[in-house]
């Protein structure tokens, strides 16, 4: 309990209080004790302000960096202060000690800590603004995902993630024990979302989604967050291509806008506009890498060596290191991707960002008997898909949508190496904790 | 592909076009021919407009209800038409039709319509107002809950939902096999909010959550989605019960500002305001039970009727269905819960809104000492803890939160009698599907 109940002051506000007292409450950011002198920054979710009083007789318990403590004390305005003001410190009070051994403080640099060791303690690595606003920012990009589509008439959605049966054909699943049956984590939400157009006409969610995938490169995790949308009524994928563009577009320039401070710390200039980043056919894409890298060995997909070069070429062409890719073979897409022509190619595409696949996309199949002809193609069971399939005939329209990985999103922007740096809590093949 | 390319109007922008052509692209909402003209109600994500033409010559293939349609013509002012104008039909094309043999029609009257029929059927169901506009107040909720979050500093996470070991000792999770490892679906984000608070002070969480709750009641879902929110440097839970009453206050108020078309569905009168709803001690609760209603065998917890009780008792003293109750017995409450005095209490409250739980919240105990005496003193072994327990060394101010169930707000905001009702795809005990 505080010795006098008091309302506290957050640190951005405290410029408010000129000449007066507040009380602050936050976490030892910064501790300078001189022989007359003692400086002590608290920090709390707003900013830091600095208190300063006399050493001989400090107010308080001995404090150390990443004590929680309660700074009371009256304002005064100080040009040379960081904020424009400091704080006369009349009563310090300890709320909780940090431990006496900690493996580093949230205040150094925190370059020098490893990577483990920034997940083993993440609650003191993301206290650094270096780590913490990593997920400020993805907080901010889930921010202005969700507003641009509510604008653009999308319904949030929030579907099952516990679920009878895959996506795409029962690889890569987790398997739950459910009561007395099996279940499986939802891969996606794809037809859910599918469903959902049918609903809604259009639909996003944002969740997480579970891949049982055995590798753990620096690009896949076995748990990622999914923004999802999909939309009904359209002519093609294109539709789908441009509405990334103008979403992406506006998330970027708010970023810019109002958040270059925060951005500041991870990239020397702004976010790019997609305004310009080039729609190039799988086909065309794999002629250009023959041609300018000697690339040969593609055939169904891009591999990650691909997604870099194609990245440089949109920067070389069009100064922007990102690409819409349209038009993947049939064989390396899902049973749901629409034809595109009769060409053995699929109305599906990425976007490559940075040297990075952070989209899938396209255009699906639209009715039952359409879906029922790829499942057979594919040599896979129809019957499994029955609850599934009955949904094409309650009035579905043409429809696409896409995923954008938000940790592979995160880490683009940001220049992060992995993307495991962007989830607070990675999961992949070994690492089940923190 | 369109017989002429040319962009689609929405239905709600149809008033800007007249006396141009438009094109709208939509769900037959409603369809009446009559001997001499034809009327088509084309509903899409915006609205629902008409258009008119002569029966004899109809121009376009054989409609019907729910099908998808493209339709062309010229758009005229008519004062007596919904929206104020209607459209002059030229070209009808069928997009998508819809089954020739429906289990119901999604302009019908679903209340007609059994629940099973109306799970089984979510997006026809879901396409009727009286089902989707549910699915739209909800997705409301979310955006204002968060919204009002990020006012206030929080800043959002994102945790993981496979975990090596539960937040409550162990039951009612649900097992997953990960690789050659067992773990486990979340049963709560509460550790990981709790680490939130020791990196952002302030923290929120929107995502699922798993239970292996074996009964399937009107109120348990095995998955549900929680809105969680955790914050830092609080004197006691009464610090969280008016976070709380505020965030409600706002949301309401929201929603009866801007959304009252929705609501009225639902509801004869707007949301109550939340800010006279009393916070009673559990104690006191049980003598008032026991005064009003003769009711002597609680102890530790309430139950169903107990809430509907202590909410009736609110009304009839406040005016308002519901209630805080604070200082629930330790016995019914998870170890992290802080003491309330030394009374055998917690610092812990639910929130009973129209007789019904809808939160559970309170000040969590924020050293590692009393954390490990609270583990030992429930016989609990601390060991398992210990990678949870070492975040509590790192500078963890005194905090506390609350999550709410947001199928049950959602249900006893819009009177719907099961949480089912609230969850497009509803999980229980028997139910995986669909």
């Amino acid at each position: 309990m505080p010795s006098e109940k008091s309302l506290r002051t957050f640190a951005a506000h405290v410029i408010d209080h000129v000449d007066n007292e507040v009380v602050l409450r936050g976490w030892v950011h910064r501790l300078r004790v001189l022989a007359n002198t003692a400086f002590v920054v608290v920090r709390d979710c707003t900013g830091a302000v600095q208190g300063v009083c006399d050493t001989p007789s400090f107010p308080g318990p001995h404090i150390k960096l990443d004590d929680t403590i309660e700074l009371r004390g009256r304002v005064r305005k100080d040009s040379r202060a960081k904020g424009g003001c400091e704080i006369a410190i009349r009563e310090i009070r300890l709320l909780n000690e940090a431990g006496h051994k900690l493996p580093f403080n949230s205040s150094g640099n925190i370059e020098s800590v490893g990577q483990e060791a920034r997940l083993e303690y993440r609650p003191l690595a993301a206290r650094n603004d270096a780590i913490g606003n990593v997920f400020r920012i993805q907080a901010l990009i889930l921010h202005y995902f969700r507003a641009f589509l509510c604008k653009q008439h999308f319904t949030e959605i929030v579907t099952s993630k516990i679920v009878a049966s895959g996506t795409e054909g029962g690889t890569n699943l987790f398997k739950i024990d459910y009561f007395d049956r099996v279940a499986y984590l939802a891969q996606s939400p794809q037809f859910y979302k599918e469903h959902g157009v049918a609903a809604f006409e259009r639909v996003f969610e944002t969740g997480h989604v579970f891949r049982a995938e055995p590798h753990a490169s620096s690009r896949h995790l076995t748990e990622y967050y999914s923004l999802d949308l999909e939309m009904g009524f359209i002519d093609g994928p294109e539709d789908v291509i441009e509405l990334e563009r103008d979403l992406l577009c506006w998330v970027f320039e708010q970023l810019n806008q109002h958040h270059w401070d925060l951005l500041r710390q991870y990239r020397q200039a702004p976010l790019p506009s997609l305004r310009a980043a080039p729609v190039w056919e799988f086909h065309e894409c794999l002629e250009m890498l023959g041609r300018e890298y000697g690339t040969r060995h593609l055939c169904n997909d891009l591999d990650p060596e691909a997604e870099r070069q194609l990245c440089a070429l949109a920067h070389s062409r069009t100064g922007v290191a990102a690409a819409f890719v349209l038009g993947f073979p049939a064989a390396g897409r899902p049973f749901y991707s629409a034809p595109r022509g009769a060409t053995g190619t699929v109305q599906s595409f990425d976007l490559l960002y940075e040297g990075l696949e952070i989209t899938t996309g396209g255009q699906r199949l639209h009715t039952r008997a359409a879906l029922e002809s790829s499942l057979r193609s594919r040599g896979i069971d129809a019957t499994g898909f029955d609850s599934h399939l009955r949904m094409f005939e309650l009035g579905m329209p043409p429809h696409g949508g896409l995923a954008i990985g938000l940790e592979r999103l995160t880490a683009q922007i940001l220049g992060l190496q992995n993307v495991r740096e962007a989830a607070l809590y990675p999961r992949d093949r070994y690492r089940l904790h923190p």
